[in-house]
């Protein structure tokens, strides 16, 4: 009956859709995803992209590997980082550059094909020299005016050579229009089935005949990628903001966007995302958007904008999800709470990212049990230590030994779980204040049939609907279905 | 080219073992398995064990899904339980009868087929029914001497009647010898593929000529079970112990058995392990064993026994990774750290969680990449926060909002993997002090051939190798396969 383990795999590889690395432009993008590419954009004044080939991996004789994005004149930039702890060379890097200059930078630098991760003193060197390589590009006297970004596999160095080649060619090869955004796009991609690029207007309250632009590209992070899901991520405007607002702005988008989708649950030590603002679009006079450390607008323009860079971001987070391999369905966990925004995020974060949910999902099952378990063990500290048993002592111990009060923040009585279906009709509730529904089967089956659902929580659910303060976070992620944890064949 | 879903749903279910839910004894245990179920054993004196059929699950006409065990006489007992804030019905009831009574208890009744989990108030009262139930069987006046643990379905009743007419029927058919603990064993499991027991002999250094005995049974926690991978323990034993040091024992073997393994990550909210001491096997004079609250043994019996409870619990524990759904390999996960047990625990934690660790293993794949990067992102705060992006302000934010201190205690410089192999030949050296090793790839996938492995992790590797004291922590986990993901067929 059974088959042998080398047959399953050849089925796998005919089966499922083959993931290769690197280029997805030059093969057919699946045509589910086709919708997610565009094939024209209205991108930011003074902003220029291109690519070149270096072939990072030797085996890759023909896709562009080697990125630019960059402003016509220097202007303020800001990053965020992996938090992983073993960051990569590249992460280190920005880190550095942006901590003496976050107000004078030209641009982006990145390559796909090698991580440039655990390469000790040599690793640094490179990442240094491919900055230093495109600095030349924009003057010889330029020094420290590039940001750095490498993807790929971890543990080797990079081919510095051929990469310090390819800069100046891409370079070279710089345009302002679609075709050369899309060009660097495609170039910083790996095992992703399609290039995701994305470009808007916008404008600002006060400056109603202005027309600006925000323009942006990102790449990863599928499921279990054969060396790591790193994100990478550049998002370019021409309106002008204040150097020290930049990173301000970009962190709290950030949290908003590429810090609520979860794949995989792994934190790379690669992921980075760039955000530059040249002010290219904005008349000189216009002073530029500011918000204070605490959080504070200066003005109408600086909300309007924070809205547009949290919009733009989460959508270009999304198209991660949309791209996350073995997914099938794209789910929005949403969850409530009158107590805290973080107890809320807590439990978003941990119906996003458990095993158990998630296949649920891809089987079409309405396994309400599950969800409730991912935010039974989410708040607090108790986070995979083993199976988390915890014993019970004698009362008087118990009182000094107690769980941890952000335990005390769900509790079954108040909380209510529903399916809210993509199509507009009406939620399924599965759960109302801890007692479950009579769950209509084959409504709950129709719905977790569509390509897209969210799974709402409420954990303060009120019978008497009393208006009350409620904190909201809301993920996006991606099921687990059977094409998951095959080991995929990859090839360039 | 591509197979129809339903035609892969059809082939998985050839091509790979099907689940079925409850006993595995009257059905083929797997061959690969066979060796983990003992024929005969050495029992603690004054227990019994038995079971009974209840058809908790409608389906289920023929396997016994009730089970007792119980001591002859009342015996001190204790209970480690999960620490999912949304706890089931069984697990609050025995929480609180051990509050109130830890001295005087008879036994465990357990059922599989439906946890009674997130059943209101309704589910409390089947608890107490169930454990009534078991009184009765003891003493028309009894009350309170039964601990009560239910696994399976999420959000269903209990048949109580049913139960409640197999409980008499179990204590009718309680026995001594292999054979009744067996019968036990075999009617907790659920979608198991062998019944988990195990017992074992030992002394104690003050009374060389006494022989004690220990035994003990487990269920679950395959990975991604279709409904919950509950994990359940008894643990019995004839020694004397004082009943306010019961807990003690059991917690703190159960940080480094039960709490040690990792499948899925997820905490169900039904874990329980019980765990009872009737000294039925020790000389009336014997003092009882007596274990501070601060840890501190009252003689060498103590730490002797100490040991044998630890070693047991972890043999006992090890048995569910084995049975892990999906799983081909067991894997040791050692970390070593010279700064504190808790960076070495949750770096641990981590990597056994990990599953771009996990798929790796199973691919054959010396990626230690990935075992570097779950370390990264272990420590500290960050446990799947989405990506985990974090901004970089300038210099004079980035003192007041730096990342958490518990970070600073990796560092790649310091930091050296290797794989250890099971057949006792040299380790392969993967990073040495944050250097990647020339790999001898055909070496590597030798190694990861084998059913067996350990990834040492030395956090503070010494090129010096003066002494000083490291810590360690070991997990133990599976590899994640092909198996894992699979829209399960599961019948009874």
């Amino acid at each position: 009956m059974a088959l042998q383990n080398s047959s399953m795999k050849r089925l796998f590889s005919t089966a499922f859709q083959v993931r290769f690395y690197s280029a997805p432009a030059e093969r057919s993008i699946p045509a589910a995803k086709q919708k997610y590419v565009p094939t024209s954009g209205t991108y930011p004044k003074g902003f220029l992209a291109g690519s070149s080939h270096a072939g990072v991996k030797p085996s890759n004789t023909k896709y562009d590997d080697v990125a630019l994005v960059i402003s016509e004149e220097p202007c303020p930039a800001a990053g965020v980082f992996t938090r992983n702890a073993f960051k990569a060379a590249p992460v280190t890097f920005c880190q550095k550059l942006l901590h003496s200059n976050d107000e004078k930078v030209r641009g982006v630098v990145a390559n796909a094909g090698c991580a440039n991760a655990v390469t000790g003193p040599i690793g640094r060197q490179h990442a240094v020299d491919m900055a230093r390589a495109t600095d030349e590009c924009f003057d010889k006297t330029a020094e420290g005016r590039t940001l750095v970004m490498s993807t790929g596999v971890i543990g080797q160095k990079l081919p510095i050579d051929r990469i310090k080649e390819a800069i100046p060619k891409a370079h070279a090869a710089l345009g302002s229009t679609h075709q050369y955004w899309m060009s660097a796009a495609r170039a910083i991609c790996t095992t992703d089935t399609f290039p995701k690029l994305m470009s808007r207007k916008f404008i600002l309250p006060s400056q109603p005949d202005v027309e600006y632009s925000m323009a942006g590209m990102t790449k990863g992070a599928g499921m279990i990628h054969p060396n790591m899901g790193t994100l990478l991520g550049i998002i370019c405007t021409d309106v002008k903001i204040d150097a020290k607002s930049m990173h301000r702005y970009l962190s709290a988008a950030a949290n908003r966007s590429f810090n609520s989708i979860s794949i995989d649950g792994d934190t790379s030590t690669n992921d980075t995302v760039a955000f530059l603002a040249n002010g290219a679009a904005a008349p000189s006079a216009a002073a530029p958007l500011t918000l204070s450390n605490q959080g504070e607008h200066a003005n109408s323009d600086s909300k309007a904008f924070m809205q547009v860079l949290t919009d733009f971001m989460t959508d270009l987070a999304k198209l991660v999800v949309r791209d996350g391999e073995g997914a099938t369905k794209f789910v929005t966990i949403r969850v409530k709470s009158a107590r805290s925004a973080y107890t809320a995020r807590r439990a978003a974060s941990s119906i996003a990212t458990s095993p158990l949910v998630k296949t649920a999902l891809y089987g079409k099952d309405a396994n309400w049990g599950r969800i409730l378990c991912a935010i039974g063990y989410a708040p607090g500290i108790i986070r995979n230590p083993g199976l988390g048993l915890r014993a019970e002592g004698p009362p008087e111990e118990k009182r000094s030994n107690g769980p941890p009060k952000t335990h005390a923040q769900v509790s079954m009585q108040s909380t209510s779980v529903s399916f809210v279906p993509s199509d507009g009709s009406e939620e399924l509730k599965l759960l109302t204040l801890g007692e479950p529904a009579e769950v209509d089967e084959v409504r709950a089956k129709e719905i977790l049939e569509m390509e897209e659902l969210e799974i709402l929580v409420n954990l303060d659910d009120d019978p008497d609907k009393k208006s009350r303060h409620m904190h909201e976070a809301v993920y996006w992620t991606c099921d687990f279905s059977h094409d998951l944890k095959l080991d995929r064949i990859v090839r360039l």
